[in-house]
């Protein structure tokens, strides 16, 4: 009944006290900027925090003392890719919206970074959130994990999970919505840690620019194919299949890539490719903001794409394994959670545009995927 | 697993092809004047169908055949309540907005009437929707009754559904959102007839107006406390306990009643029950929508109606059994199951009222629901 995905997600789902989040927040508003509160490198390491959004989630010490850990350097590759992706996007906006910063830890084990920019000129709100968390699996997770393949004990296992995920709402409907996440994790079991990676990059228009979804296409076509050349293919079917508003008969968007439960050749390689879909975020995404942020558009349109944000909103929180598992489970830090929520939506009863229209345009191949490179 | 409020909402999630659909769809926009295509008394029944928002779901003259049958008497009174809390609505409304009647069949058997006013000046979004369905229980669904202490043989079963249900959401912030729903449910199991009725009717303020609140739940526990002196405060702690957000830790609203698997002391007295309830909407709603419907309100506060709206989205996507149920369903009518969504919605990352302000006030209202009355 539970997928991988389904574990993984949970792992994710960074979820804490609230008395322990209200210790931890920080708001810094132009963090980017500064840093006034951790700014210096440590002289102890080799890890320059003045690049992140904030100190990193695990101890200074602790991701010095192990370098080469799978831990230490997915920590380090997801700092990097939010604060990369940050300031990629407040380039694109005004000079008076910055990302806010929100470090919050959880009770059980590790903790977050939580950037939000909201209501602002070019981005309507923008989610980008890091986690790193530890603790242990319930046994119930690791019976299903087991029931899903995994050659696992039973009982309570010790687990670390990092992930990175984003979702970006702009205002102009004429630019696309992004959403991307990847992650890695870990159980262990007695002497023996069994470990996996997963995640995926998608886009959702509100009005189709095919010059658009093929640039977006080919981007994660060619971080694909320099790992191996089933990927793409694969990984695109996956994401399609994934993206379902089955009550709809419509995927959420144009797709992108989406996997899981990556875990050969090696963790290396792995990690190489996960770490290749990540810096293709930028490249396949910020292009499609600079183009059309400023186009004009009329009332009509915005109303659309806020209906189209009705249907973002009720896959996420009808369909989304990751944030129904993540509400469910007590203490979730729900304000990460949903992010990735819109600042907007709209629902109309029984809106169907005309065939011909572009929004009808845009719903044909929401309904009927296409292969875009 | 499933709960036996679950299996009804599951009869009443109107579903049907799409092609059975567009056949059986009538657009009137003002049927409540003229009904110029059913609009005559039928001359061999008593039945007057002008006084309903559309000719009932069954033949006339399989109505008219079987006047004491609950079935019959169930879809008279869910009709003559349609309407006359759609014309009640519209008395509210200025003149140029009137429901649109919707009149859809099922192909399995039965269908139902939506009555949609949308866009309005008074409200933004208001659904009323009646639905009269038979077919067969898939055995999953039998024997998740039984396991729920239903007395029934294995296999597929013959029911029928009928109920009503409504969510009106007003525009002015200061009048409250109102919600009910009433059905009705038969399984036959060789010759044994098992029937029973559910319902309840709820109120989500986004300014919290004592007096309304109270009226709202004075006018419920008279219609209880008419026919059993211990359904309000039973049915009160139900609303209280089903219209729960957990991972915000609120209730959607100020409640209500909610009840479900009413079959005792006899079909006639919990039939009488029913009714009046339904009847009790009207004077509970109405004079809070005449009393605040031109009230001023200012843009902080449309602001946090929207907000509150989110949280209403959140509910009856991720945890309204019936809506979870219904979208699931193959084929579900989707439209009338999401009537419920509002027009607007909104999401603010970390959104936390000053406790002092009125918005704090609700806030802790739904964080410890109140006796009223």
């Amino acid at each position: 009944m539970f997928s991988k995905a389904f574990i993984t997600s949970f792992a994710l789902i960074i979820h804490q006290r609230q008395r322990g989040f209200v210790k931890a927040r920080k708001y810094a508003t132009f963090v980017g900027a500064a840093l006034p509160f951790f700014g210096k490198t440590s002289s102890k390491s080799k890890i320059d925090i003045t690049k992140y959004m904030s100190s990193p989630v695990t101890p200074i010490d602790e991701l010095t003392a192990h370098p080469n850990d799978m831990k230490t350097k997915m920590e380090l590759m997801i700092l990097r890719v939010q604060a990369e992706f940050c300031k990629a996007l407040e380039k694109e906006e005004t000079d008076s919206y910055k990302f806010i910063v929100d470090k919050w830890e959880r009770n059980e084990g590790g903790g977050g970074i939580t950037c939000v920019l909201q209501d602002g000129k070019v981005f309507e709100k923008a989610g980008v959130n890091i986690s790193v968390v530890t603790g242990h699996l319930p046994p119930s997770a690791v019976s299903q994990m087991r029931s899903r393949g995994k050659q696992l004990s039973e009982g309570k296992l010790p687990f670390f999970a990092a992930g990175i995920s984003a979702v970006i709402h702009p205002r102009n409907p004429m630019v696309p919505t992004i959403h991307f996440n990847y992650r890695y994790f870990e159980v262990q079991d007695g002497k023996n840690t069994q470990w996996w990676f997963g995640g995926g990059t998608d886009l959702t228009p509100y009005y189709l620019n095919n010059e658009d979804a093929v640039h977006f296409h080919k981007t994660l076509r060619i971080a694909c194919d320099k790992h191996n050349k089933t990927y793409y293919p694969k990984f695109k079917k996956w994401c399609d299949d994934y993206f379902n508003i089955p009550h709809r008969g419509e995927r959420r968007g144009v797709g992108g890539i989406f996997f899981d439960d990556l875990d050969t050749p090696n963790q290396e390689e792995v990690f190489g490719f996960v770490t290749e879909c990540a810096d293709a975020v930028i490249p396949s995404y910020i292009p499609l903001v600079e183009q059309h942020k400023n186009e004009a558009y009329t009332e009509a349109e915005r109303q659309w794409q806020l209906l189209r944000r009705g249907r973002y909103v009720e896959f996420n929180l009808i369909y989304d394994r990751g944030t129904k598992f993540g509400l469910y489970t007590p203490g979730a830090r729900f304000e990460s959670i949903l992010m990735s929520l819109p600042l907007h939506a709209r629902w109309e009863y029984m809106h169907q545009p005309n065939e011909d229209s572009r929004e009808g345009q845009l719903l044909q191949v929401l309904r009927n995927p296409k292969d875009w490179v």
